[in-house]
């Protein structure tokens, strides 16, 4: 059931590393995305899939981790990403590819969740030094990146309290996320 | 299987109009929109649940119907959508909501086919009228409007010809919509 995988599909930050993603696995996600609606059909997403260690390395380098866990800098060696998705837009089909991403993302990260994998988005990333290091073209803006991996920690959902979102760890590294409820956010 | 969801998904524009929607069926969609990341956990979308006939009516006169079919001007009565969720941004809490929209609205339309309902996205809507109509507070941006209802058409893939991606209909009124191969989006 579709409730499911959406319940299950939180944002995993610490992995068994040791536990690859294929090529094949990331092409299935890809195929999701591809099968997404984007705006007036145009399809300026474009996909540069990464699953080794040495690739691994470079793009966990340029990414910016959690920003309300204020003393934790990322996931240590062992616990890293096995893959990433990094989504390319295009920019000669489409200048701003809007809500194209999202839709893109979640259909991504729903057939990771099926698949016993987890992610994480990425908006905070040194795009710079991404484009550099994988010698991504100037035509394709670089929107975000997903982190791929079994997820290693446990995520659960908590009531917002006072207004705060903020996530947090627990002192068993356990990860709260307080949503709003359903009654304040329909108008 | 998530795959089989994410087919069926296509963008409907025309419906069995007396089939409709309970408001319990539209939160159930917002629920599932509620459980799906947002940017920084911040959660600034809000939902306005339109399931009358008189709103119903209000909604569809704000809605541009089909871009790329230049003679057709949305579906006649009898085929309109039952029900309608209109997305909107809470600017007091982020201005800009990025990829939130598209997450939140993969959610709602997977969540949708999984109840044998199906919707479209309009970014082109007449947001000055909507607002003035629905007296949506000035606070609240309107990002995205999805129709909703039981598909009374059919919609399927086709390949991308020479790079033209418009959708078209054939005399059946069958709903073609060319996507990109998987080998020609990833990088």
């Amino acid at each position: 059931m579709l409730k499911d995988l959406v319940t299950k599909n939180r944002s995993y930050r610490r992995f068994y590393q040791d536990v690859t993603i294929s090529t094949n696995s990331l092409l299935e996600l890809i195929e999701l995305a591809r099968l997404t609606a984007t705006g007036a059909n145009k399809q300026s997403l474009k996909y540069k899939l990464i699953n080794n260690s040495l690739e691994n390395e470079e793009v966990f380098s340029c990414l910016d981790w959690a920003g309300y866990l204020a003393d934790w800098e990322g996931p240590e060696e062992g616990e890293k990403p096995s893959a990433y998705i990094i989504i390319l837009n295009d920019t000669r089909i489409k200048q701003n590819p809007n809500y194209d991403v999202g839709l893109a993302c979640q259909s991504i990260l729903l057939g990771a969740v099926e698949k016993g994998l987890g992610g994480c988005m990425f908006g905070s990333v040194n795009r710079e030094q991404l484009r550099e290091s994988l010698t991504i073209p100037v035509e394709y803006d670089i929107t975000l990146v997903i982190a791929l991996g079994k997820p290693k920690e446990e995520v659960v959902i908590a009531d917002v309290v006072n207004g705060n979102i903020k996530y947090w760890r627990d002192d068993e590294h356990i990860h709260h996320v307080p949503k709003r409820k359903l009654e304040n956010i329909i108008l």
